[in-house]
């Protein structure tokens, strides 16, 4: 990850990791770790891992942060410089750097060398899932998903 | 789960579960099982069970079921009775009775006994997750994020 | 598994497998499924999963079923139609349709891909253990031995 | 485990167990051992430690081992003074000393705490199953499935 | 781990840790971290963690940084700002800020909430130990094994 | 390891493993053994096994054992014929034979196919770590460091 610490503030949110894929050398070794950057009012969109927990901690600025457990109930927290904070395993969980000018970075760490994470946006609306599937499933009509679909620069 | 064979067709998706909660002596032996019952056009929306992959066995009826790696590739296969199909763990999945006129059951084996189910639009949409995030997420705006959530019944 | 919905109440026990033998994508899930027929009269003798607790559920008929723990006690009960049980990892179990008229079916999880069935009456009597050593185990006489042996089908 | 120093020659066969039960210190190491004393023509009936594989290694005089798979193929083995044996998991298994005059002693270890033993003969015709379903497991009559359990010391 | 950022470069090698004792949320999420800051010419002595891998990001200054494998083989690096590396789980390493003026800062991730330390210079030296079974350990005399206790504060 | 009964009191101490490497087919099963012979006096220095607790059995004369925890403290025991104990996953550990007369040995048990370990003297002090970092490490001279090392045999 050496190159991070030359990276300007990226004008999008950026993570950098240190899984299995990048780094064969955690094979067999059940850990990882990921910088993750936010520029001014970046977000992280709401994401799983499904193999590992999530131990995030604040190096720089400061982050709102939440998930969801399986009862439903929204846990949230506005994390400050130090600050740690652990998003447990397989649940949807974001990150949020609310300041308007300043950058944000926390380093996170994983229980796995190969945690995973699917952005939850990109998994429903940009990989081609039958739009009447999803309108029906968030109760809404085809216009909806088609119009967040556009959004997401995902194909017709 | 003895209910269920007496239960008529349910016009909504309906799930019954035979889980650590349910059943506690499944405590320490990592399975546990669930029926899904899907009325004519019925859809389980995009949901996740953190920490179990899901077979899934068709006993009655067809259904259409997909997934989403971590890679954003979907897999989609329309299962007849008797088919199964397995979901891996933490991932995105969606199942769906494309039929008109005809219910469809499947019963589903976990690996965990308590798997746990967390249903992506209430998750996103019904857990008071802030607007601004979202349509930040969604790339999106704000009443389109209001209009989601109204459609599943999610307080303003 | 399409084939089971087909097939007539068969004339003796009969199970059907969704293991990772016959679903090689099942490799690192730990699940499988297995569907368990029982003519009227039918029994699963006692048997051992080596790798995994098995949850039986009940979707047709009733059934007589039972298993023995390490301390020597043994657990009865009869199932009815939507009633599920659980036999403990590597525990000696079986299952019986009391019924003279009517078949029983049950579908059962469990949370390993390859749980394994040694079945005890082969395993003992028809594998080619030494006799002598079997009348000493079941302080019993070689002859008893060779007429459960034949019994079984086994060579002599 | 000090005192099978001191103990003559048993009648019969004998295990002196460093388990969770008698060693509670070994909570959460996922390790225990067994002195296993054979008097001439000993036998250990044939058994299942459901939690764990066994290692085996002679001490003293000789053994006949062997045990099942689950392709019910039967590995059999002399071991001798000095030599080692494994019995897989949750697969029955037996061992008997062979010779008419000696003693024999092994040491096993498991990778568990507790890894359990249920006694085949035991476990079917002492607990209390059913006859009519160990006769019709063992293809057998009711009077051979009595004369077992009388052999066994079992109540009839 | 709030009050890291402003401590002063610390005289001595300091660690703060995010671990299940400080942070009893990390139960069952098998993950932990730690910030290990290094003054000029600051050490890490061989230490061990019983129950994970450790993945060091450096994120201030350079460090020497090593481990030693079952087989005595001993591996090396220089690392730099920016870069990771991996210290097998339950193997002895180190870590060394060969700068005599710039102090170094590293971030750990472990994939257990409990990984636990042993700081080899302690456990052999200042725990009790009898000199006699050091000193025939370590092939030298008792007076050796006095002089490094005295140096490390240990009571004679 | 049969050979081990023809050996005579070694001079040194001694270790005949059963594990992964010498017995492949323990591959998956989590379970291997050692015999550990002591001459009158023989010290086995304090060593780790990096994958495994250890569950010692004294099957010959007696010995001094002791580990060291994650929090400094020594545990120490005096184990006669018979007697056994447990050297916890990870932590630093040592036997020693305080009879002047006569040998001592042990079986121990692991509860993995591939224990590993290393021995803590040749790993700090035979393995080419630097002797800077020694020095700091023990808080004493580079004199001292290369004393024990000649003792060792070590390289300069």
């Amino acid at each position: 990850m050496r190159g991070i610490f030359n990276s300007p503030n990226p004008p999008n949110f950026k993570v950098t990791k240190a899984s299995l894929a990048e780094f064969p050398a955690l094979n067999g070794q059940s850990v990882s770790m990921a910088v993750l950057q936010f520029p001014a009012g970046g977000v992280n969109p709401p994401h799983i891992h499904p193999r590992s927990a999530e131990l995030l901690f604040v190096v720089e600025g400061a982050l709102e942060v939440g998930f969801v457990d399986t009862t439903n109930k929204l846990f949230t927290q506005t994390l400050q410089l130090g600050d740690i904070f652990v998003f447990p395993k397989g649940l949807t969980h974001f990150q949020y750097n609310a300041d308007a000018q300043n950058q944000a970075t926390a380093i996170s760490a994983f229980g796995s060398a190969n945690a995973g994470t699917a952005s939850i946006p990109t998994t429903l609306f940009a990989t081609g899932i039958d739009e009447g599937i999803l309108a029906k499933s968030f109760k809404t009509d085809i216009a909806t998903i088609q119009k967040i679909k556009a959004g997401l620069g995902a194909k017709a």
